[in-house]
């Protein structure tokens, strides 16, 4: 199960701009990555330290720093100090449990998004801080763990004569929050897939486990929207912002991944209408069945019970019975019982339930 | 049942303005037909290549380029080369997950509408996208498949002296836009009478065929919902837009279009309460079944359990039980029994279980 | 139950401007009749073609000119052309499916109505479609049946010096819709006593006609929010608008409407959530019900069910079985029994089921 | 049960302006009543007519017109002429229907709340129309009943040196709207109190009573609902109104009694959702009783009945069967009853029935 | 359990603006604390009396004085004198019912915030009132009772070279408002704990307690949400507002507060959805528990019943029933015995109820 509420504790009380890394450790060693690129040179590196990358913060080319691994403290702070970044931001960074949400600064635009993804091991839903330092002509990325979710983004800068080498930092921007978004297509897809098995599986054979399975995707559902939901919100402060960072051109590309996300929203809307239409199929067939059991349960209780009672009769020891000495009175208890059975048979099904 | 989500597998990662067809195959062969007018002059064609229509874009006539089916690339790409489309847009285009949305350009207005019908092997709701590209004096209509809700408007193209072949391109942008919403009206009777046929089974005799029945049927209002709500903003920002594309007098026109479109959604939330209703009336009524069933069994166990119990007393084999020996000991056992009968009887009718 | 879509088929398809009659043909004849008045003269007449009307449009007096029927689309195409009526317009007009809206043009005014009625024979909650065309010093009204919500109206014009025989065209107008808004309060009082009476019914002795009630008053809830809530807008728009036809001191009078509008609204909500109370309460009521009857059963069962085991014991057959030989079995057997039955009895009492 | 729809057929079809009293008529007499007073002087009368009044409205202090009782139609209408009261206006105080409102015009403010109280017979929630008619240097109010919730505001005036001595007729205005608002607290306690002895109610021994009130207290919040949230508006209106008759200083009590309506608001949608909460415990209870019922009975049923089929075996009368003839057959019997009984509990004790 | 009406009967009919603490008297002695400082010096005391600050409002350095306890009138009254602060305001100080607020006057800026903590001896989720004057260059802070919510900030203070000592008094409200905030997150996490361990406990064993605590949760959290949604508000109007007494550097501050109650409000939001799918949760639970014991009731008495029926036939007294005397029929009994119990067996298998 997601869960909502991260432990704050180690950061109550202290002041605010005091950098601490309030979240799990999800990975072994910071890892510092470097992409400088222009339309003609490209320089791809992996950094033993942040203060190697300083010295391209002034040129011209593109420069894409990217950090996984938030727990050591020191190579943020460094990276503040370089690059003039306001303290509540780089505790924002550190502070893994932040909402989404873009704030525009003099030097700067930070970003911070959710990368969400299925955890290989549990099967939960989970989700990653990711921030992102828009700058003149530097963009600072920040991951919890070491993921692939930029892998696509670099193949693109690799391959000479793409768009993405033509064009600034903005569009490396857009290209990083695209990638992210596009990702969440991937858990709605594998969230409509466990729906429609889940719904077959309620038509067919519901199970007190259909219920579980039911509560587990509106969980996921809810925490998913959570997520999602500022996202808006933030690409269109993007957008509507006035920061000269975003160049106009790039503005086409923002709106092409508002609209995604738009659609995103949208159809996590339809699937909690669809889950709650679930719920109650599923308590409505649980109903169904009962009621049959119920059924079954009457029909042979209001049959059995009354012929027991005549055979009971005949069961009894009064000295004076006349029926027991007649010849015919074993034939005429069958009698009886044919007139009860029949009977019985006939009103269950003029009220439809044979 | 509609799907939610489409698979955008071969999408994610791509580089934005790649062109790739993100959808079902869904025609066999790509169509251009071609009609070109004005007042006083009509031309009607099926194209074998795209470049035949290409010096028709520079006259003053009305040319309207319509294309069923999306896979051949090809075709998408040359038109957006000569008539000066962004990439993007092609992508949206030929993307046909897309949400309904209209998009100002300087040279042309994009808009993407969804055309709903019912399959007619599968009986399910499903959806087409359709784009236009509405030019200065060319429009050009993009279908998944070829269908006939166009029909209608060639007709009236056909006919000389018709409103249509007096106005320009954008009043032909109107006509096809109206034609996809009135298509909509059809949908929502064919909803209408569904839930017509569903309601009178649920009070006359409710099956759990009827659950799922609503169920499915909500689903299509989801589905419907999704695919129509955007369509307002569509056509709003169509009229309230500052594109010079769009002339005066059509205005009032879209306006009208904008009517049905608040009125067919209109339509569809009262379907949705109705539906909302109708489920609660079948639940109610499973209820009521098993209540009745629960006394029907309750009324013959209440009056033969205890009956039975004397028949039983009487069966008993004691050396000494006086009323055995009574001459009128069988008459008094049905003495009992009657008062017993009468008495549970009477209980009932105070009751009014009977 | 009301109806949720019309009929559209006959347009569809069809040219937007074509004149054709969507909807029942609910009366025999058009009727159309006259009224012409200022403060001093008053002319009533039924005309026998509306050609007889056309010369007053240019006098002064108010004239007010009352179409009852629809069928007749040669009468509406002649009005049309006299009066300058955009052709949209007529369409609306003549196709009774229209959602309540306000349209302002340059020379007149457009308001479409819903007069809601009780039809008499099926009880059903009815709409009827009536249009105002208000221009500089005449007003036309279109109604579909011949109804006789406007006779109070008519009766004020009758007597001389009222307030309305001094007030312009604005003014009849708004007499108008106030008399069709105020005809809402009639249902609105007709519904508050029909949920009065199935909510005692509901409390006292709750059927599952109680349920099927509840849910045609929740549908007619549906179907005259649906009606109403436009029409705050409508008048919202009147006064709001800029167009010269409504002087400013008949906007006072128009907000009373919209006060009344709001209220009824008001109204409506309240009931809706009352109809959504006491569906509740039916429930929990039947639920209650069931309780009831499954402790009956389970008081007769529990009680007879081990003293008839008891029985069956001293019913058997073993040829040693000492019990039956004493001679105070019998009486044993007895106390056995209202052992058993004293202390379910009290167990019973001690869980409250008795 | 409040009811929620006021008789309007008195009016329906009158002109408009024409002055009806539309209400019950809830007081003996018309009971004029009026306080005059600047910083230095009082002046407190119980006034025959209305014309004794008249002379004080163009003197500088601040006159009190207090009306209670609103049959008597000719008082209205002559402080009407009087005071130069608009006729709609009039008419909105007779017509005791009217939506919580304030309006603004040349010479006065209106302002129309309600009065909420139990009423001492049937303990039901009632409403009252108080209206204001705040001028230059009088203020009339209208009261349908006698009432006491002014009463505190006298005793205010009637003690010199008090701020209200000092201040002029709009905080005179905001002294009595201020009461109004105080007296919603009171009421609101009352429910609050109500709640929680319903709340304790259901978790100890709900019955279907408990039932019955849940579904009154709703209908009182669902009235409170609809007569409070009209007065946030109407409060908001006076302080953001242009009306010079309300001077600055007070603009910051009305806000303060505007946070009074907005913690009213609160309060009633914080009760709402916990009734909602508690008919939710009451279903679930119902549930659970009889769930436990069922239980009590499938324990009984399935201990007995397999035994009693024992008994019933050697109940019958076949001529060879070994059993009935073997010596120690009936201990063998009670060895059969005695498997059964411990397994069946140990059965039911794993599913922790017991 | 949180209660939702304070008793406000002290006040109602008081005049407004006279002095009354309403709420209850938490604390034993009002305690008056002063911290003075700028960069370089501090000072810290706790006064007698609160004449003994007074000197120290003029001076330029920052003042802090914090009053625990509210019951003390006089404290209040006279602090007011000095500070030059509306009787409202004071009179909303002292009136604990108060809603969350910002108010900004000429002098002085005033924020009514609420402090939540669980209660130790009950258990149950309780507010404070906390009230912050923020003037030019002291800050006064009320607090009903004597919390340790601001010894984080204190300590801040007491440690020279920190932010806060060089900043000035609206830094120092920030850094309050802050420390209120932050505390909330803590409750969040109670609450998300104790919703797991309820959650584990729904799923595995529900109880109706389960049912009791479901409810209590929902109240609290309708409490929280009460109590927080102003909050936004507050921040919001601190930001957005125009006093200079917040200057421009501390906006960025309060920005992250603002960030933090959205984050607050969306758990919140969160946890309600998952309480509401909770308790449909355990509903279908206990519906599928009642299923269970229906089943086995049902099983247990279709197959018994008929087999008993068969033993009573045999155990009648007939003088002619054939099969008594067979030597096979005591065999015979158990071949039909044998047929029931496997027929049956096998039709519960078949419906997959065993």
């Amino acid at each position: 199960m997601p869960r909502f509420t991260k432990k704050r504790l180690k950061k109550i009380g202290a002041s605010p701009g005091t950098l601490v890394h309030v979240g799990e450790k999800k990975t072994e060693k910071t890892r510092i990555s470097l992409l400088d690129y222009d339309e003609e040179h490209l320089q791809e590196k992996v950094l033993d330290n942040i203060e190697a990358a300083f010295p391209l913060k002034d040129l011209p080319t593109v420069t894409w720093i990217n950090i996984d691994g938030l727990h050591d403290v020191d190579v943020i702070e460094k990276t503040g100090q370089r690059f003039n970044i306001h303290p509540l931001v780089l505790e924002d960074i550190l502070n893994t449990g932040q909402r989404p949400k873009s704030e525009e600064f003099e030097d700067f635009v930070f970003v911070v998004l959710k990368m969400l993804y299925y955890d290989k091991n549990t099967k939960e839903l989970n989700s990653e801080q990711i921030s992102l330092i828009l700058g003149r002509n530097f963009l600072i990325s920040f991951q919890e763990v070491q993921g692939d979710v930029f892998e696509t983004v670099r193949e693109r800068i690799r391959k000479s004569k793409t768009r993405i080498r033509k064009a600034g930092c903005d569009y490396l921007a857009y290209a990083l929050i695209d990638a992210v978004v596009d990702h969440y297509f991937l858990i709605l897809e594998t969230l409509g897939e466990n729906i429609e098995i889940l719904e077959e599986e309620i038509i067919e054979n519901p199970t007190s486990k259909s219920m579980q399975t039911i509560h587990d995707l509106r969980r996921e559902m809810i925490y998913l929207r959570k997520q999602i939901w500022p996202i808006r919100e933030v690409i269109n402060n993007l957008v509507k912002g006035e920061s000269s960072l975003l160049g106009e051109p790039v503005h086409l590309y923002f709106r092409d991944v508002y609209d995604h996300t738009i659609q995103i929203i949208d159809t996590i809307e339809s699937f909690r209408d669809i889950l709650g239409g679930m719920l109650e199929m599923y308590l409505s067939t649980i109903s169904n069945k009962m009621n049959e059991v119920m059924k079954v349960l009457t029909i042979i209780a209001t049959i059995f019970i009354p012929i027991t009672f005549v055979a009971g009769i005949y069961g009894m020891n009064f000295k004076f019975m006349p029926e027991l000495e007649w010849q015919w009175g074993y034939l005429m208890f069958w009698g009886i019982i044919a007139v009860v059975v029949v009977g019985m048979t006939t009103y269950f099904k003029k009220k439809k339930w044979i």
